[in-house]
């Protein structure tokens, strides 16, 4: 067997550097669900884009080294990654952002239709976004928890996360797509939580459309651009509202309207923010380089690691996050009576997780650069604190 | 007269790495409108991010590097270039997202009025957008040159640039305000093509809204953040479309609804592209370090750049840019037969510029790196090339 298809937690760490512990040494990094550690090909990347590019060849850039065609290059290499194959992601802009565009593209695809469902527990953004398209498009706004949603004949949008962001749970996409399609909707899900940490399968799925972010388990750096994905089928009669100069099916012509680029280059919107993309270039080799395992192997190690935390942790632990694999996002959440007490303290002791309000500590296993023994140290100074 | 006070054009840029000619030699480097050089703090303060931030801190540097208040510290530092008083600018996402929401936002301010006025020469990304927001929000779209704009009764937004991108021509933005404002509309000003190159002063001016990009002459990098400013008298009722999550009042309690922050705050949208951002903050630093002269000695030189360069054309030469100081911005356009032929020809002897379709070549006076040499070897080399 390769040894690329099965890999070891841990398999790329040393083409990271870790964040440091308060004595210097490399910290037990489990923040990755946050913000991934960095991938030393990312400041490569963004070197050269800032010494070779940008400085050297100015504005002939946006050609000469390839920048205007980047949005969609990179989505390309994103959306292998979520199972979609080439021409329905493009990269940029902000998750929240996408969002907004992604709801109302949505909605636009049902137009005879009054309702957006939205998972009542929702990432903050995606449930004020929902709130804000429905006042503006005169949808009205339903929230359920995913797997209790009933779309209905009067559903044009099922808005899901593949993961929960506070407890790690992973849903069902596949039986919330039949639903949704059963009753004629379309879904929108929100991958920020699962790409880089799990296979996920857009196009297999039969999935209409994803925004997910690019900083959390695939490490492009803070505050990474973001990715919308598009089903191909949705293509000829996609119709955003961030009709920005840059989705023109022609843009240097810089005609009186907005004719929307051919296929999903018209969710581009204004001029990509190329020193932060070009980070995110260098960092998907992890991914898709010519040793990366694929992300069956990924999401292997990842249970692994989640699988080696909670044996390491006290059987009194409060763990929302579910066990069973088929169930369980990239991180694990335990509850815990002072979630940001205990994580300053874990800090202080080398450890870097994160609270989420009221009681929440988030442990994120990425496993490119997370080990076997990373997880046990996180659990058992986890259980040193508490008791 | 101490030295900052009326510099000489170049008066920087030393503090600059110019993108290079065909010969190895330091370009002419006439685009600074459309992507300025590179300033070397620039590359010292993205280096700092990654290597000394994102590396060393990882997911605490949202706080402890600062990054969570870049957006509205990177704001004030902006605000103070274009007249406004802290608290009113915050910094991120593109200038097209930003404008949308500005727009909305706009009509929001005149809920019972109908129309929304803009620019019919205005930016492509401009009129696109403000169509869109048209659909959405019910508003007819009219269009009317700046100077010959009447708004009316029904008249809600007021949008114009500061300065055509085309033809180089600086609008009358006190009057364009004045009969807004006597019409009972808000003015919303695209500044991208201001901004750095001349003195603004929205606060003075009465501007009610305003956004602008920050990659031309503030030299922030391709596709660096834009910005977007909003008069404090309007901030207890503004009321944003695009509600992320880190334009709420108190973004980690992750509550239910979303409840603007106070003032400028409530702009914020997604995740702010800490790289880029943390490249401006560097870049920013040629227009308020502490030798940097103030933007009247700016303008001053970028005229005294634009007059060397007109006076070395040959009289034949068709410039559309208005000569007078006070109608000019901070490029000059000259219309050509083959524009995208010439300056390819121009970029082949060392001269940067661009081309803008169908006949327009446009260039660029950036004071801080361009030199009267400068411009008048784009001159003599558009001349030779014309005959």
């Amino acid at each position: 067997m390769p040894s690329n298809s099965s890999p070891e937690p841990g398999f790329a760490r040393t083409d990271f550097v870790l964040p440091r512990a308060p004595d210097g040494s490399d910290a037990v990094y489990l923040a990755g669900n946050s913000l991934g550690a960095q991938p030393r090909a990312a400041r490569t990347a963004l070197l050269a884009a800032v010494d070779e590019q940008w400085a050297a060849v100015g504005v002939a850039g946006w050609e000469d080294c390839g920048w205007w065609a980047t949005p969609q290059r990179l989505g390309d290499r994103v959306g292998a990654l979520v199972g979609a194959a080439p021409g329905q992601v493009v990269v940029g802009d902000s998750t929240s952002v996408q969002l907004f565009g992604a709801l109302i593209a949505a909605a636009r695809l049902r137009p005879g239709r009054s309702v957006l469902v939205s998972d009542g527990g929702h990432f903050p953004t995606d449930r004020y976004l929902a709130a804000s398209v429905a006042r503006l498009t005169g949808l009205e706004l339903r929230t359920a928890s995913p797997d209790a949603m009933v779309p209905d004949a009067d559903t044009a949008v099922v808005a899901v996360p593949a993961v929960d962001f506070r407890t790690g749970e992973r849903w069902d996409l596949a039986a919330i797509v039949e639903r949704a399609h059963e009753a004629g909707a379309v879904v929108l899900v929100d991958l920020s939580h699962a790409v880089g940490v799990m296979p996920v399968a857009l196009d297999a799925l039969d999935v209409d459309l994803a925004v997910g972010c690019t900083y959390k388990y695939l490490n492009g750096g803070p505050g990474a651009p973001a990715f919308a994905y598009v089903a191909a089928r949705h293509h000829d009669v996609l119709d955003p509202p961030l009709t920005g100069w840059t989705g023109h099916a022609d843009p240097f012509a810089m005609t009186e309207a907005w004719t929307p680029a051919p296929g999903v280059g018209r969710l581009r919107i204004g001029t990509p923010p190329m020193l932060s993309m070009l980070a995110l270039d260098g960092a998907l080799g992890v991914f898709d380089g010519p040793d990366s395992p694929d992300l069956a192997g990924v999401r292997a190690a990842s249970l692994a690691l989640g699988d080696a935390f909670l044996e390491a942790l006290p059987d009194a632990a409060d763990v929302v996050t579910p066990r069973a694999h088929e169930r369980r996002g990239g991180h694990v959440a335990v509850r815990v009576r002072d979630a940001e007490g205990l994580c300053a303290a874990l800090a202080r002791r080398g450890v870097v997780v994160d609270a989420r309000p009221p009681d929440l500590l988030r442990f994120g296993f990425a496993a490119p650069y997370v080990t076997v023994d990373d997880a046990r140290t996180a659990a058992r100074e986890l259980a040193g604190l508490v008791q």
